[in-house]
């Protein structure tokens, strides 16, 4: 049997954290599966979040009228993102297995962690105008959203004062390119 | 009649694009309301997106167990928050308008935009588990989300390959802290 890889999108601050746990858990599960796991230690690589122009190597398709989307698709194509995306998308074009680590900001991902979704997940590498959803790239790839939150569980029920939990996290789970 | 106040939190890179040319429409349209208008131009100011220790200054209340939101409520009830946060919460606080002008990225607000909201948004300041939504802190504030999409109208649709933009956008509408 092909060995399975893993990759775990993790953003925390701190060592110690619940998240830290659920990811040193995670890591020695998949590992005892004979999974080769990655792991993105965000705040630890102090990644950067702003999508930007020092995204891009090299001279970018126009420079007064720059698009970050179709600056990223053109340098993608030509092996010009920056080390740091480059890298990102090694792991993930590897993965069978994606798990997303974090502790839920303002109802949705922290924004390092929104960082890496928009800066690694280029068009071209992620997803195309063909090919999205049912015949999406990454279709055959799995993810998990592992989350922690700092309201209690019936804050998120559907007659909590934040509202059903699942319809707060729909956009990030339908929606996923993943399946 | 007393003067009125509002902010415009913009996040696009290009100033040639259709998000600067809402922001100049909408600051000419204010002022001639006779607004105060503040414009938060977050490329511009290499807004720092990630939720990290440095936003704090002085002593950690426990360092060697870093927990994000309450070290921020601390700091913000000493005055200890760092200079680019205090500075935007000056505003937010003289604001009676909010506009939120940004191109979406992958269903949600561009990284730098989710890190003002993480790290402008400090519990005590913008909300307390006593003060949220009918009783809210900024109960009286209004905001507006403006944004643009790199897709058409039709895929937004309930019936359109993305599904309906207002669930899409729930989360950033219905569980904003602002009415």
């Amino acid at each position: 049997m092909a060995e399975k890889t893993a990759l775990i999108v993790y953003a925390h601050q701190n060592k110690r954290s619940f998240n830290a746990a659920a990811r040193d858990v995670a890591v020695q599960a998949l590992s005892k599966q004979g999974y080769k796991v990655f792991v993105t230690d965000l705040y630890a690589a102090n990644f950067k979040a702003s999508a930007t122009a020092d995204d891009i190597k090299g001279d970018l398709q126009d420079p007064e009228n720059f698009v970050y989307n179709t600056e990223m698709m053109v340098a993608w194509k030509d092996g010009r993102l920056s080390d740091d995306i480059a890298e990102e998308q090694h792991k993930v074009q590897q993965a069978d297995l994606i798990i997303f680590q974090f502790p839920l900001y303002w109802f949705g991902v922290p924004a390092i962690l929104k960082g890496w979704i928009d800066r690694v997940l280029t068009q071209g590498f992620a997803f195309s105008m063909q090919n999205m959803y049912d015949t999406g790239i990454f279709k055959n790839k799995k993810a998990i959203i592992s989350l922690t939150t700092g309201g209690t569980e019936s804050m998120y029920q559907p007659d909590g004062v934040h509202g059903d939990i699942n319809i707060l996290l729909w956009p990030l789970q339908a929606r996923s390119t993943f399946t």
